[in-house]
């Protein structure tokens, strides 16, 4: 079904105020997991509005915990999240991000104790609409095996490059497998198989078929061994720039997905570096060159990263946001 | 055949003294090319030398040149390489980011009109044996295909993270290709077949054939479009945060591999954030982590990032440096 973006907004608030957030805060985070929604990333925004309530059932969202700093030194500062509401962490993380490369060109805050930020790429929009270059990441529980091995023991780990664009932010926000799992899902839901191999099944055959994949948990990163390693040093990484935990502690506290996560935002104003007029040319000039190659055979065409959420916000300001009829069913009883 | 490390060292710098560098930054250069082939990146340490030296001929490369500073602000700091070394520039890009992580806790230092960088984990280890962590890229002319294109219109853009370790840095050094042309060269000349698809042939159909792919020069990015977008996040950024140019721009000045090419330098001081020994305790956990894992039906065994240069490291003190028969040949009568 579609949604309007103020009747999504205001009936996740609702939900949340229900849940004990107080009004302003659950404004914010009611808007950004709309947002999702309206930018096409429905995984993050409305289909994770449910998953939230039970977290914060359950005690593994404080939902009214702030976060605390605790060292700073020039343009760094380290936070506690708190187990507070992942939205609120990373926002806040990110407003501190912009003052200090607003005052030394570029600033690092690093954030322990946090909880599932939901999409990363909110972070990223939100700094580069105001501006400013995001480089930023989360750790995760273990979801994927490390090349080689079969277990899960390496978190998907998504990684974020933000910055200003001609008309709308130029966006990055990937994770470390080369599906989601939710992209499985729905692959085989549809009776379909992925359009390149996803992973292995139980016996070590690499395959395109999502069941399989889903029942030996052997996602694959992308790239093979290179999301491998990335998606660890982003987890190593993540845990000694926040003073904060990896994926195998994630784990032992068991406090769901991403539960006590660590979180990286690193905010660089680009004035300090370009002109504003350069930064646009520089972006057309790579626009053009890349969309000026021939398609490939079975081309669906050349996309620059963020070049999807824009065609999804307008097509959802058209027609209303489309969410799944029994997610928003969900949300209408929580 | 095997050469010991200072034989190749004084063999490479003796080449660049004739080609007209003081004795100094030859000794540097030539120090990176031979730790280059020491860890097992013989692509760009020995067998690379020959390819300098063109370019120095042909006034790609200006040897004698050094870098200028153009900006400056609070951490931030931009370069202008003026076409000198690319391994004596990024030093000093590196150097530059030291000191405002030292007083600021990160610094970033752009370099524009820089030439080849050679191994771009050359700058993040020395960063790392410094106790620094460093995220950097360099951006290159185009060499790949975009996602959903048949034209090189991407450079692949090594990307580079780096921190130090219990006993030795850990460190990511990768492009944004699945694989590299030496790799399909190497396989090729093997009668060998990818261990998995590497890029298409002319036809467009997917393939793990080296020769059809050198053909074509439809070379994969690592996770398809998540590789693509990478590329080019780090081709734009890379031009936006050294006032300098991208793919298209290097393309066209036509200074060979790299030749005018931006570059980015992150350093983050790790202690600000957490201390040295929580540092050690992480990676050591991570590390176990990730080698718990069951290994996988083929698998050649779990590594972390930067764990094979160091058993290079190891092979080659005990054994001399490998390199081969023809190129050492020619470094002789450079």
């Amino acid at each position: 079904m579609r949604v309007s973006f103020d009747v999504m907004k205001s009936q996740i608030k609702k939900v949340f105020i229900k849940y004990g957030m107080p009004d302003e805060k659950a404004e914010v985070c009611a808007r950004v997991h709309t947002e999702s929604s309206n930018d096409g990333i429905y995984s993050h925004g409305s289909n994770r509005v449910a998953r939230f309530v039970d977290y914060v059932k359950k005690g593994w969202v404080d939902i009214n915990a702030e976060p605390s700093l605790e060292k700073e030194f020039g343009a760094v500062k380290v936070f506690n999240g708190n187990m507070g509401p992942g939205i609120l962490n990373a926002l806040h993380a990110t407003d501190c991000g912009m003052e200090l490369a607003e005052k030394y060109g570029i600033g690092m805050v690093g954030i322990k104790n946090t909880t599932h930020w939901m999409r990363g790429g909110s972070y990223g929009l939100y700094a580069a609409e105001r501006g400013y270059i995001a480089i930023s990441w989360t750790n995760t529980e273990s979801c994927m095996p490390p090349w080689g091995g079969k277990d899960c023991k390496l978190g998907n780990n998504p990684f974020v490059m933000a910055m200003p664009g001609v008309d709308n932010p130029i966006m990055l926000d990937m994770a470390m497998s080369q599906y989601a799992y939710g992209k499985l899902q729905v692959t085989r839901l549809a009776g379909k198989r992925l359009p390149f191999p996803g992973g292995f099944d139980k016996n070590g055959n690499i395959t395109d078929e999502p069941g399989p994949i889903e029942e030996s948990m052997r996602i694959l990163p992308m790239g093979y061994w290179k999301g491998s390693s990335f998606a660890f040093m982003l987890d190593v990484l993540g845990a000694v720039l926040s003073d904060g935990i990896g994926a195998a502690d994630i784990d032992t506290i068991g406090k769901g997905s991403c539960g006590g996560a660590s979180q990286v935002f690193i905010i660089i104003d680009p004035k300090k570096a370009c002109a504003e007029a350069e930064l646009k040319k520089t972006i057309e000039k790579a626009i053009t060159h890349i969309k000026g190659s021939a398609l490939s055979e079975n081309s669906m065409g050349i996309i620059f990263p963020g070049e999807d959420y824009v065609k999804a916000r307008k097509n959802h300001a058209e027609n209303g946001i489309l969410v799944d009829d029994g997610i928003w069913e969900e949300i209408l009883t929580l």
